[in-house]
């Protein structure tokens, strides 16, 4: 058989797994999950040994790479964790009776088969798997190459729980060749047996995932967010909000790249955020630096995802001047108001578009945990299906279920 | 300016107009839309005369372009009762606390700017433009070149009842050009001004744009869908739903296609539902014509869309084929059961992945009206974003409003 003849196999088989897996219990489910977790714990020393391949092999990266056994166990809890997060198949989500009589409810379904494509971290086969089986749904991997021996060992104990519980095996199947071609097959739908591609990665990967994809994608593209802290914040609360925004994880999507501050406050309060911001490199236009001394930010500083201990500071006049620098600078992920007027934070958070807006708490919340989903496969940057957090619940469609005693339409 | 930078223009000023339609209130865009509906009134000899050089080019579909007084004032109303329809902005769809006191609501916001392209009747002109502006989206509207002239001065009538009302006259923009480069252009995303695009027509034009679109689609593809009789049907129900389902309407995408009916009953039963199909020609399986004279099916009827007074015919030995039979040859559009079993009505209702299932009524019923959602810009046979009829509800999107009191993450 050639790649694309198995690649097109794979897809009937997940197919057919999720056409099964959809009309299982929930009960069967979970139990499959904590089967999944018992065989990876089983494993653990085939995957350490296959790691240690991938790590022979790796010269990047390497921290993301590795597995020891403590790692190996950790992933096992999250099966675990996953297996125990409420089943959202088949929940009613709204039900209505029309004039006629007839019996409307809106009813979640798992969407089909998902195709996941993502880099280096090879805990992701394992929780991607877990959190596609919770929501009904078939899952086709394709980790990234630098991994791949990791995967494949961690894919085995997975089918090997599934088999165990008697769930389709063919519901969490990995892509087992390096071949890059076989990416451009999962984008093109592998003959309509694809419903869902969601791309975790750099940005390199997302933007030619969101380019070739001939079916829909859930993607996750950069987080630049920005905390404005407005002239009634609270001292206390800003300079500690701000410095865990920015500094408490500074790789995440969800740390706050760009500070902006009224002009009214900036000067009592500038230098004790700046301060507080030890280790942070800070970049100011000429109102901020004229209060605390600091590198001067050019263009290029505003709308940027440093990833780093880095922070753009903005000195504005007021509410209007930050939402306008967040419509034209931030990238609608997430961003923070600090202010003791609820009037303006209602302003902020009604007018400011992105994917999540808060008032007086810090940016690094933008997590599917911290929001109890249990567990997340990403956060959507796009408006269509899901935004922000991507749990199991969002990974579900939904269809209409009509009871009816015999009408007919005039 | 070439038309390329024309386009490009038409995205800058729908994304502009999307951010002020966004937080206008919900009043404001109710204005809105009856200021429309009464300059299309006011417009009604325009309107007629620009309908009437079209009609003059026209070969084709001349009942589908034609407008006269009275359908030009019942677009004006079909505007009305879409100014009367709750807005979906802003309306909380779930809220929740967390053990660190975040308060998180999840809110209805509008997806942005929406691409319309459709065929021939020029009332969608007016309906797309109205179903937007109701959820608080911007929308490029691409008539068939057929109907250019018409939409054209229906499009006049609308920004000038945009203008009056004070609303961005840039919410509603039509493509002036029959050129089909400009199709091309909106489905490229106009330079990520185009949120989402929406086909409405054949199938080749649906199938176009899901091949080329570069943007989310929500489209509408075959409704081949199925009546089932199971054995334990009520007679006189089985007839009147198969008769409505079939014969109330052919050309609609949820007339019934095909008939599927239990072995045990058909005997009894299928002699007086093809009595009760006069007009309808009949193509059956072998059981089928065993029971009843009618034309043979061959494996082309099964899965086959006819839209037509042509109704497929197949005995099947149980619930278990039915189901097989709809999953193998459906389009997961709308299917129906006829029982007074209510255990085999579940089973089916929780078994069939089609975006509406129906017990005991017929597959008539799926329409937004009927739904109860006032209007509907098409029903979509995906499974991202929206299933089944898309109303103003289902073009809208979500965010997260996050409420603290200075959390910070640990």
């Amino acid at each position: 058989m050639s790649m694309g003849e198995q690649l097109l196999q794979l897809g009937q088989q997940a197919r057919e797994a999720a056409n099964q897996l959809r009309i299982l219990s929930a009960d069967t489910r979970s139990e499959g999950i904590r089967a999944m977790a018992r065989k990876v714990r089983d494993s653990v020393a085939e995957i350490v040994t296959a790691n240690e391949e991938d790590m022979g092999a790796a010269t990047q990266n390497l921290d993301r790479l590795m597995l020891n056994e403590a790692r190996v166990f950790a992933i096992a809890d999250a099966l675990d964790e996953v297996a125990a997060l409420p089943d959202p198949v088949g929940a009613e989500m709204s039900r209505w009776q029309r004039p006629n009589g007839l019996d409307i409810a809106r009813v979640r379904t798992p969407i089909g088969v998902i195709g996941m494509i993502y880099e280096s971290r090879p805990n992701v086969t394992a929780d991607a798997a877990a959190i596609c089986i919770r929501s009904g749904n078939a899952v086709i991997l394709r980790s990234g190459s630098d991994a791949l021996n990791s995967s494949l060992a961690i894919h085995r104990a997975l089918q090997a729980g599934l088999a165990e519980a008697g769930l389709p095996i063919h519901a969490v199947q990995l892509v087992d060749t390096p071949d890059r071609a076989a990416v451009s097959a999962l984008l093109g739908g592998l003959n309509g047996s694809v419903d869902l591609v969601i791309p975790r990665g750099g940005k390199g990967l997302v933007q030619r995932v969101q380019d070739d994809a001939k079916v829909p994608v859930l993607s996750h593209l950069e987080g630049v967010c920005h905390t404005y802290v407005h002239k009634a914040a609270d001292p206390e609360k800003a300079v500690s909000i701000v410095r865990n925004a920015k500094m408490r994880r500074v790789g995440i999507c969800g740390a706050t790249e760009c500070l902006l501050i009224d002009v009214d406050i900036a000067p009592s309060l500038l230098p004790g955020i700046a301060a507080a911001l030890e280790g942070c490199e800070l970049r100011g236009d000429d109102r901020a630096r004229a209060i605390v001394g600091m590198n001067s930010a050019t263009e290029e500083d505003w709308g940027k995802e440093y990833l780093a201990p880095i922070l753009a500071i903005r000195v504005v006049d007021g509410l209007e001047q930050a939402i306008d620098h967040i419509a034209t600078y931030g990238t609608a992920h997430t961003e923070a108001i600090i202010t003791e007027d609820a009037a303006t934070a209602e302003t902020f958070l009604n007018e400011v578009d992105s994917a999540i807006v808060i008032w007086n708490a810090s940016t690094q919340f933008a997590d599917g945990g911290e929001f109890g989903f249990g567990a997340e496969i990403g956060i959507a940057t796009g408006k269509m299906h899901a935004r922000g957090p991507v749990g199991p619940e969002q990974l579900t469609s939904f269809h209409y279920l009509v009871r009816g005693d015999g009408q007919v339409r005039p």
